[in-house]
């Protein structure tokens, strides 16, 4: 760098420096803590994934005589890390509590993983499921970051359904409140809001969007936050690929909902929509 | 952590480390293999990569002196790799039968590079067509894979299209038969099934899904595997964003799908197809 | 390795160096300049995003005695790595302009990020969505993408917007103009292609496409290059999830896309567009 | 593994972690705080070289524009570093202090610069001393070790000797008192007691041992511990290679020691000393 | 680099690729396996050090509810490590053998600890011998290495040896007989060789050799391997900095060996040998 | 860091950045090239091992029909990373001269490894000895270095001797001349000076110093820097260990020096010179 380039670059940096110019932007690490760090927390969902599926994850040779020591070491090392990023009073408790419910989890998860192989002629194993199936890592991040919102945990939650949909394309909001034995297939495009309501035996297809048509305004004209906003799907509802349901509109059980579609009204338990015909095969607008 | 915490921590850790809680969803190391190392994948795909297009991946000064070194060191590599994944006897044989392959895929890749630069106004180069289409790095994913399914390995080929499938949003399975000239634009949330066959000079735009539109059950109830279930596309078909076809249809050849639109019935040889027209203007729905 | 097999593989690799088979698909270093390096970028977008936004990226505990440090060492480590990418003669010239420009492109970002909270009652605070929201990490990749591609950077801007559509899903081609206080919710699939055009106030949801319908040929049948052929949007406009608008057409100020249709026509100011009805509820297709 | 292996495995690791059988050997972690890490350690000591020679460690670009910025970042990671290895309860205040007194330690380690590069023919430049001369590194590490260790910081300071020790050969206690103006050529293998006392201008030559004769043992034959029991050298003494001068003798100034010599008692100001003439030429015993 | 370089590289690699020239130089990996990986014995000593010293290496917070899970996970991975370097038929049932005698090697160093610590009046603790004394780590290293020789373990003794021997500047040869409570202080320079035999509570300062003299040759000229032609030392006996013993002869129990001297022949029990006086002081030669 | 602190840091971090205060001390960027990269030249000696030593060093699966794409890789890395490395116009010149001469210290090594293994009755292949022995080490890094100097490299070749000091205790100048089979055994403090010069045939003990014993000053009372000052050792020397051997004397050929002695004087060819006798055995100053 030359002498030139290098003294105009320390004006920019001033520019860059000058803290009022952040305005509320920027985190106030002096009033409030740092923000979670992102490798910490990739590395907590690695050690709740080896915990969850063992084998598959984390250390691959795990036999009955050694998996007490894997599971020791894997919670022992969730439990800091964990404790660490919470920021709370009762970080340590809350730890403790979130690793409590981890078999819990478990066996949700090997519903969820059961009905993704039996819905799917193309899965041959539970493994290529586990291994392979984008859902199930983004269904594991959500019953995850579920149960620490649960706990009270603050930004933690969303940041490991980001970190989850950064990976595969599925955006579950960490408040969504999903039943069991739920699957999504491929994925990618799918977004959950954070007030939808999940039966069980629920499945979607990727781009699959449960959003909010539009919020009520404050006085502000700011939009008021914790309305129930978002579908509430019932037990055994399919959703195709595409398929857009927004508001807070109830899908009845047993209803299929075609791909490509935009639903914005409540749906009768039972029914079959699909998208209106096509238009003529003549047209030359394409 | 305190001794109480780390007492309580004891009692989860063994509740976790129950070996017959795991069910059948924990791989069975002592009658199985491992898994196939997500790491290896990675590098092998990598390998892969640096062989097909040298000179933008892996080593970046390839020229007409160092090449044979570049390509020797990576194909021995590769050669390594892969037949420690490869859970199969003839494990070395498999390998070398792949690599072999290599300058035929590298022959396919490169049309596939000619036809997303044609189909693309927006591209300069084939240079920055290899360098950063999602589309092509998918393909090349895909062609790898399926050329390893051929070969008779397990799980690897799931396994690579998956890692491809987080990069790009692209998910195609290594099942599928694609002819050449392939081009997939931009591509986020393409999905590509099983039994899928495409011929020559396909285009796909982003969010296209060629997939199973219901799929029969076995007397138990489960899905019966392996039966033909997705989309034929004929040469030159083009579909547009967000287009749903489902089930063994057959897409006559020239025929243009326009977007997001949701086809389950066969569409003769050189039609168009496009959306119903929209709602009226005046709603005050959305 | 057998002596065997080590004698085969050097026969695949004598084949895979042929240079004359690389066609013109390699990157020839001979006569130009190798590749950006891809971990490079990486870097180098890491910086901006620290300088952008100091306490959410790069160093976690900035405060007003230590800001100047940081914006120090990320505005030197930035130039040195930028310039050593830009294959252009007046490099270091193109490189210090572009970070005297980064304060402009905070101020334009800031409001972005006040766009994404105001438009989102699932957002808690302007640090969520700048830790957590994709919508912004593509939003300001673009911002520096775009920047560098006015000034004349070749190659590197689309290796720019490239990263972040595989970190986000959301595809934003560096040459696409767009105003202010822009937002993008979700993200997932979002195409917005190289000669768009948009306002201030615009807000897009997931799976939105702003593409090009057609495009003419030149006389050898290949695109013509540079043509404008992708959508205006003017200010306030809001598209819902997976609507696909293509071609070089102008959706008037005020209006509103309903999600999942398909829009090849000019659309007037305060217009609101939504999907034809569904089809009946009795069909037994899906 | 077979299951055979696994279960003796599991027989010797219970006795491995029989607590009683680690007796007081081992660290007790629920007592007292962890040994200090000998990574942050090796940070620690990186970070000081970048504080006390700009240019030739850390960042290698260093000139007047960017020089504050550096500085600024190193000593705000030393801080933190070292108030988090030092176990004492007002950590902050020592390492505030420890980082105040660097200028000086640099002031001195110019001098020691200066002294080898006068006192050694092959040096061609400060530069080549600061380099690659391990004198000048074990120097470092001790002014650095003392100087923590006179702010009552415990167990550090030996073991950052200790880290110099491994890396140089040269092993100098933290509790010695050296002038300035200190040189040691080569350095292999000299070794500097706890309580030794050197003056200015002093040096030594690889291989010289500054130790203990005996000391006192107390009434259970155990080592008192703190008795002065180490050489002084006043100033301007030189030691050549291999010589051993042990007790609490006191080597007057201007003295040079000849090598391969053993000095138990004191020697006058002046002296010169060299070895007993070697044995007959025509022994046949070697 | 340019073409005419690139040419005269080729030439060069042929020649250094030669294999004829190589001679029996090379490790031929066709007839014989691979030498043993260098940061696999790293990894190796490490984790027999965790194991032996838990608290110190290794995991940092080992206390009396986790400490099973963390010599279990060492144990684990050092038997895999090592049963994988060791080139012989039956390498399972020798790393498991290995590991059953890790608790008495434990024994052991523990009263090498005490030594050191009784005979350093510098020392604080146990804990700053085991984290910062040399000695301590080079005697941990050759007790491993010297069980693994006796289990019959080829080359990789020695390698383990030489390891220790690079940190410490200690070279102790893994075929050394060496006593209980056995302490080594500085060390820099201490050589061992293969057939010395040392007693109990035997200690040395740096720089000592326990070498051969001189070595039977055979009829071709060349050293018959396998002679003893190291010193034997029995117990109690204590050897000074930089002294030389060499040849098969027997330095008799309780007997001190002072500095810098030469021993070439037997020392009966209870002697005191010292360097002859030096030569006179006013001496113009050094 | 509370607000106090952080004040005060920001003045000393000031003072240690007050240009001035750094003298002549750091090294000027402006004016100078930046100091070779230590972890470029650690890289530099590890392909350099590798070229020299395959299937030792580098890559451990050597074998006929892979052993040019091994070499040529590393020489095509050592070409840049050396060429980058060296100040000086005719860089690209002086590296691939280097290069050149590889094969010539190959073969004068291999001379070196059969020395050894001669000399030593504890090692049982020339694997051990390349593998295992730091004297091999230090004389691979002294020959690299020396043809460096002697091609005019300047400050590199001193930085790799100076490693090849850190890792073996054995600091060889690079300015030294050395014949051919030359071993150093153990070797922990042999120190050979910058105008040294050793025949063929010649071996070393540990702790053996070839050094200066004064030197000349000029009118200001710096030492004449290139000045002989060094021992010769003619054909076939023997030095045993710690012996000290200073100034421009010749030890003449075949000659044998034993153990811990001081030499100042020339020895006459076929001479043996052992220490003279210790001191009486009744002593009590031990």
């Amino acid at each position: 760098m030359n002498v030139h380039d290098s003294k105009q670059l320390k004006t920019v940096i001033k520019e860059l420096s000058d803290f009022e110019s952040l305005q509320k932007m920027h985190y106030e690490c002096i009033e409030a803590d740092a923000m979670p760090s992102l490798s910490a927390l990739e590395e907590i969902v690695q050690l709740c994934r080896a915990l969850l599926f063992p084998g598959f994850f984390g250390y691959d040779a795990v036999n009955k005589q050694n998996i007490a020591y894997h599971m020791g070491i894997c919670s022992e090392k969730l439990y800091q890390l964990l404790s660490k990023q919470i920021h709370s009073e009762n970080r340590d408790e809350i730890a403790l509590t979130f690793i409590q419910q981890l078999p819990a989890i478990r066996a949700m998860l090997a519903e969820d993983v059961i009905a993704a192989y039996n819905g799917d002629p193309a899965a041959e194993s539970y493994a290529e499921v586990i291994a392979c199936y984008p859902g199930i890592r983004a269904i594991s991040s959500y019953r995850i970051a579920h149960a620490l919102l649960k706990l009270g945990v603050p930004t933690l939650p969303r940041m490991i359904t980001e970190l989850a949909h950064s990976e595969t394309g599925i955006d579950i909001h960490p408040g969504a409140e999903i039943g069991r034995s739920f699957s999504i297939d491929h994925g990618t495009g799918v977004v959950i809001g954070a007030t939808a309501i999940l039966g069980n035996n629920v499945k979607l297809y990727q781009g699959v969007t449960l959003g909010a048509k539009s919020f009520p305004l404050d006085e502000e004209g700011n939009p008021i936050k914790g309305v129930p906003r978002h579908p509430i799907l019932e037990d055994n509802v399919i959703v195709y690929s595409n398929a857009t349901i927004l508001g807070r509109v109830t899908i009845g059980k047993d209803s299929t909902i075609g791909g490509n579609i935009w639903v914005t009204q409540d749906v009768a338990a039972g029914s079959r929509l699909i998208q209106a015909k096509q238009g003529s095969k003549s047209s030359k607008e394409v």
